[in-house]
């Protein structure tokens, strides 16, 4: 018969979970995960991974309608709509395996079922029921459970997708084909993604916001320069949009936007509703604990402690910001704190987000506005990607670093980067903030010569007067 | 009359010369530039920047002959060469103009000729004599002469390039056409960037290294799967080489070529010699001062002093490593000393350097080998590209991250990396061994997701016995 009773049970298998599996593993723990569903979660079958590969595929189609600038020419360009989504499901497939091969490495009992809080016993283990459909098909015990359940797409009244006509991430991620006219709502990382993706495919695309710029979480000039820039790229771009009621026939979806004192009725093919997410709180017997839900996540203290002792929350079920990287940073901090190690609570000014729409957009802590708000007298420093040489090399002189520095003590707060392969560049600005360094030392780093990230350097040589290429 | 007059002379207008000034400007001194050639000397004109416009072709063409894997297709894929090489010269032209430009603005004159330097004046200023042909144009003076004036190919006994059959990097730029067989001499950067971008449009390409392997001041993992990857786009890699005499016929170069005690003549239609470069040491003026020249470089101190007080030496003809972005440092580090400011010495070690065949080589720090040379205990991480996601979505999965940590100190000794995008990533890890980072900084800093940067979090993970997804 197979164990049982463990030190740590994972409920849920993202990103978070199969991390805290594997991190605990390592420090020597029993440890099993629950997974209803795919391994991976979300992330990794249906948003951050699957995701890239299509946006890769939009990145190609673009460079293929922009040959001749570089010297090149092809007839008869096309591709093959099906192929380039099984090309991202088999990525997404590929690593969902890798992932159960990690854990099998490991000797993690994964259990295929829901998993759901149970009682305390007596020995102050906590029963966790793995439940198919109706059937309990495996009872467990634990001195610990973390939850890492994620998170799903939120549902508007009357936006909520019907798999049809009005898509969530879901079915957006595994269309059968590409839609002529697209209607994207909500311009956060999702939404923007997609606009993006479905815009260099070649579709039609508007993107509405409620908010009076997209990308609202990010800073404003950041996100005026994707906004000029989406809308160069042909995208219709609606922000401090009020939406009225769906109506639908057969195969087209109209949508009254009203905006700047307004109303345009908007026909569509199909509609992608990216409004934002909610967790997945139902059904896991927090009746059965002490544990508070504060609207649709578990309240944590800053280790991802729970109100009911020995269970722990960590990736979107415990809240914003919803990335994967906090969900496993939360995990290995959780399990190290189980473990007896000394951890570290996570600062969210420390968390990087990226948005993979062309241009990419990046970032790191305090926007400007944030910075001032939280009482802070900035130093802020901008380099344009347009005085970058091998920006210019690369054909793709689009963009902007932006930093923000503490004018008083030299810490960074937060650095702002629209452009290409910024998203694999801010790790830079977050190593730098993550050790709470100064300009003082950025300064002082050589960056190589010629990459787009001297514009890096250039960002914060002008936060303090010294920008030599601008 | 136009000043003759000036705190500082900078003879050369390369990145040294020209960041020299701009910074120099900045800082209220007044500051004029002797320049022979273009500004933005080797670097923007012949070398690092009109490399990486060609490049981004050579991908491209790359890119073109793998679209099916995408789910893409295309006929009749063709180029017009004249035109890839003449967007590089336009990329270059722009760069130089603009460089042009920020030393206007900045009110620097630019005096056009070759800068040779004078007599000392009793008041303790320096002559600077601008020739044009025999003629002097210009007789200036200053309290500092910084010298800047690079380097150029190394020409070998034998091996001299005749600018048809056998090429230096100035000739390989600027090719009339696509040469069918090419043999390259070198596998540093230019020889492995050049091999890189031939192979890549199509050309049979050999590569001959006399050391026993390519790349050979990068950690020899790293050189090994740069090595691989080659051989498997076809580039034929031959090291431990001997060379015998060239023999030219009008249109063909015979080359005999040793290496594992078997002698074979490789015959090609154009050959790049690229062993390395000598400084421009000459017709400076040298003997009018202290200053010291070893082999083809003025020997300075750590804060770029020559022998001969006031006289400053900076970038190629101060020394290894040929880099701009240490001549831009030793700039500002070189005008800040005269300006008063407290400056400190450059940590060779903590520059890092970038070749940009395909795939990407980055590095910064110690090689394993070379950290255990100097005595190091050292604990090491790797990290291959291919258990990354966003490398798989990219469908780049071929690489390696590599850390090397002092194991008493956790200081991270050096980094090295091949794969997409390193160039562009390796700035983190120099921004860590700049601030003298341990590991334990970057173990807590958060990598985005889904990044291949978090390979780098992997590999200092790696390191300390921690990876997760390997």
């Amino acid at each position: 018969m197979s164990q049982t009773n463990f030190d740590i049970i994972v409920v849920g298998g993202g990103p978070g979970g199969y991390v805290a599996a594997l991190r605990a593993a390592q420090l020597g723990l029993s440890v099993a995960v629950v997974e209803a569903n795919h391994l991976g979660g979300i992330c990794l079958n249906w948003g951050c991974i699957p995701t890239k590969a299509l946006l890769r595929a939009s990145e190609i189609n673009h460079l293929l309608h922009d040959l001749p600038a570089y010297g090149f020419k092809a007839d008869n360009i096309s591709f093959d709509f099906k192929a380039v989504v099984a090309r991202s499901r088999a990525v997404s497939g590929k690593l969902s395996g890798g992932i159960a091969h990690l854990l099998k490495k490991a000797k993690v009992p994964v259990f295929n079922g829901f998993g759901k809080l149970g009682e305390l016993a007596k020995d102050g283990t906590r029963k966790v029921l793995v439940h198919e459909k109706d059937a309990v098909t495996a009872t467990l015990s634990a001195r610990h459970v973390i939850l890492a359940t994620g998170a799903r797409a939120r549902k508007l009244p009357g936006l909520e997708p019907d798999g049809k006509l009005v898509w969530s991430y879901r079915e957006a991620l595994v269309p059968e084909e590409l839609p002529a006219r697209l209607l994207v709502i909500g311009s956060g990382a999702i939404g923007t993604e997609f606009a993006s993706f479905y815009r260099n495919m070649g579709s039609e695309v508007t993107l509405v916001e409620v908010a009076p710029r997209i990308l609202p979480v990010e800073d404003e000039e950041i996100s005026a320069i994707a906004q000029k820039s989406f809308e160069k790229q042909g995208i219709k771009v609606i922000t401090s949009a009020k939406l009225g009621a769906l109506s639908k026939t057969a195969s087209e979806v109209s949508v009254p936007v009203e905006a700047g004192g307004k109303t345009q009725t908007i026909v569509v093919d199909r509609v992608i509703s990216a409004v934002g997410i909610v967790g997945n709180v139902e059904n896991l017997g927090l009746e059965n604990t002490k544990i508070v839900v504060d609207r649709t996540h578990i309240v944590t203290d800053s280790l991802c402690r729970t109100a009911e002792p020995s269970i722990y929350a960590i990736g979107d079920i415990a809240g914003a910001p919803w990335l994967a990287h906090k969900a496993s940073h939360e995990a290995v901090m959780c399990v190290e704190a189980i473990a007896g190690k000394t951890v570290h609570a996570i600062d969210p000014t420390k968390i990087p987000g990226c948005t993979y729409c062309r241009p990419q957009v990046a970032s790191v802590g305090y926007t400007e506005a944030k910075a001032k708000e939280a009482g802070y007298k900035v130093r802020v420093g901008k380099f344009p990607l347009a005085a970058n040489g091998k920006a210019l090399a690369m054909g793709e002189p689009e963009g902007l670093i932006k930093t923000v520095f503490d004018a008083k003590t030299g810490e960074l707060l937060g650095a702002h980067m629209i452009g290409a392969e910024v998203t694999e560049m801010i790790q830079g600005y977050v190593i730098a903030r993550s050790s709470e360094l100064t300009e003082a030392e950025l300064i002082e780093t050589i960056f190589p010569h010629p990459t787009i990230s001297e514009s890096m350097h250039e960002a914060v040589l002008a936060a303090y007067d010294g920008a030599l290429h601008f």
